[in-house]
């Protein structure tokens, strides 16, 4: 359970970690990073993006490793993944906001990892508020291996698993398994269709494909700008199924659940959504649910961006 | 002049911002920050791309003026500013990178700002690896103000300039003028074209409006790939005309100098780009200069993108 890392934070305690690239924690099974929220990672609502908060998962998943001593040479592979040409491939990822952080807030992430199934490993992470203790977003994600050369599942190899065993940490998933199936879209069942969508130069990872947090920007470049404006993202499902490169062309749908939006403004939103390659591979199928905003952001729209720089 | 601030990093220094926030040094005029290059920030060659440096420039300004008490209710504007709606406009940015850091480093910002002409200021930047104390980029920038619901610019009341004036540092631009003429591309003149731009969702500053680091990726749209490839970024100067707003959809052009990419592997490149509306306003008008990459980056093309995450 993760009940176990519940507690608060204390100035002190963050001062341990003056660098900022964070430590291991409880018993080496827990990577412990903080993270002060900067004024590029915020957005039309003055709250980090939910792209921001991805990118900390994954910065925290990758200092876990390296702290661990199990940096291959890959970005993220132990050295006896590197030498069976293996990678890491992220299969379901489900997060949960609560509430988001703004400029200047300090979170503090915790991550572990567990077993998943035989052949999986299950990554969890919790963000916390550094000044007031509060939960801010819980996130549950599966990881399978790839052969890099075949682009084929593995098994967990033996010399593998006893790299990465000692880690496991016996506990429940941090949010509950979304076992519900996610709809296939296609046109005629999307409400919202966005196509010619291709990776900018920046998009690219060192490996020239695409970072799988980019995915995120494009499944809600088919979300109606009416919803992005009312409501704020809650919860999200995604299924990776595909992987994306750079040269690819992508179309974005969004389906939008009940009434319409029109009808919906101070109530929950359910969307469905499909990222697929315009000739109709899938690449990621998701499912996310949006809130209504709090009011007090309206007061600033008639403000500058050229202030920031 | 900037040699006054040329100076060694300590470990022990970086000791005194534990929370990453940034402090004022120098008897109140520089205003220094330590950035740890984050995997997220780090782009096909496994360097820090040049965004995520301009990010690290914007954070600190805005904490610059935070830590000096002068945040008003806007993003970087003082409270007379706030009072008179006046707000600041970036209208020119030179940035020279010597180097670019990856993933791990850590950087240490130095700001600090000065008059310029009788109704601007300069704010000028150094980047410097925390490890070894080298320079790694230097930045100068000059701003005007602007009356937010006028858009017209403003000279700077005596108000602001009192608020101000006390924070100006005696010293040339860290970045010597580039005083050559930027050229106004046409369609005739540019090499490259893309069209079509238009900002994501996730673009979107908190006024709704596009943030300035985010035209550096459009102009980089129209460059390229092979030159991309490589060469890097070494020296770009901006100059900005418009502000771009939601709806907008945009042109990125680029002409590059010389016989052309296929012959220049092994030398320097300097382009000219024009980011402009559709319709024909200009946005930024821009001049790049680019060095060969070295060739370490090579050895790791087949890697794989969900090993990030």
């Amino acid at each position: 359970q993760w009940m176990m890392l519940d507690w608060k934070p204390k100035r002190a305690d963050m001062l341990m970690d003056p660098f900022g690239i964070g430590r291991i924690v409880q018993d080496g099974l827990v990577f412990r990073q903080n993270f002060s929220i900067r004024s590029y990672e915020i957005g039309a609502d003055r709250t980090a993006s939910i792209e921001t908060l991805m990118n900390h998962l994954q910065e925290t998943a990758l200092n876990h490793v390296k702290s661990a001593g199990l940096l291959g040479d890959g970005f993220g592979s132990t050295p006896e993944m590197s030498k069976k040409n293996l990678i890491w491939v992220v299969t379901k990822m489900q997060v949960l906001v609560d509430r988001y952080p703004t400029w200047g807030d300090v979170v503090q992430v915790d991550t572990w990892v567990s077993s998943s199934g035989k052949n999986g490993m299950r990554r969890d992470w919790i963000i916390r508020d550094c000044g007031s203790g509060d939960i801010l977003t819980r996130a549950s994600s599966v990881w399978v291996m790839m052969n890099k050369l075949t682009r084929k599942l593995s098994k967990i190899p033996e010399e593998v698993r006893r790299e990465i065993e000692p880690y496991f940490v016996n506990s429940d998933p941090v949010v509950e398994e979304d076992s519900r199936k996610l709809t296939k879209l296609d046109n005629e069942t999307a409400d919202f269709v966005h196509s010619g969508l291709s990776p900018r130069w920046s998009d690219l990872d060192i490996n020239q494909h695409v970072n799988n947090v980019k995915y995120i920007g494009w499944i809600l470049e088919s979300a109606p700008l009416a919803m992005l404006e009312s409501h704020e993202l809650c919860a999200m499902t995604l299924e990776y199924r595909r992987e994306c490169v750079r040269d690819s062309v992508l179309q974005s749908l969004t389906a939008v659940s009940g009434a319409g939006i029109s009808n919906l403004v101070n109530s929950g939103i359910e969307c469905q959504h499909l990222l697929r390659f315009e000739e109709g591979a899938e690449i990621v199928r998701g499912r996310t649910e949006w809130r209504p905003k709090k009011a007090n952001y309206n007061g600033n729209a008639d403000q500058h961006s050229a202030e920031t720089a």
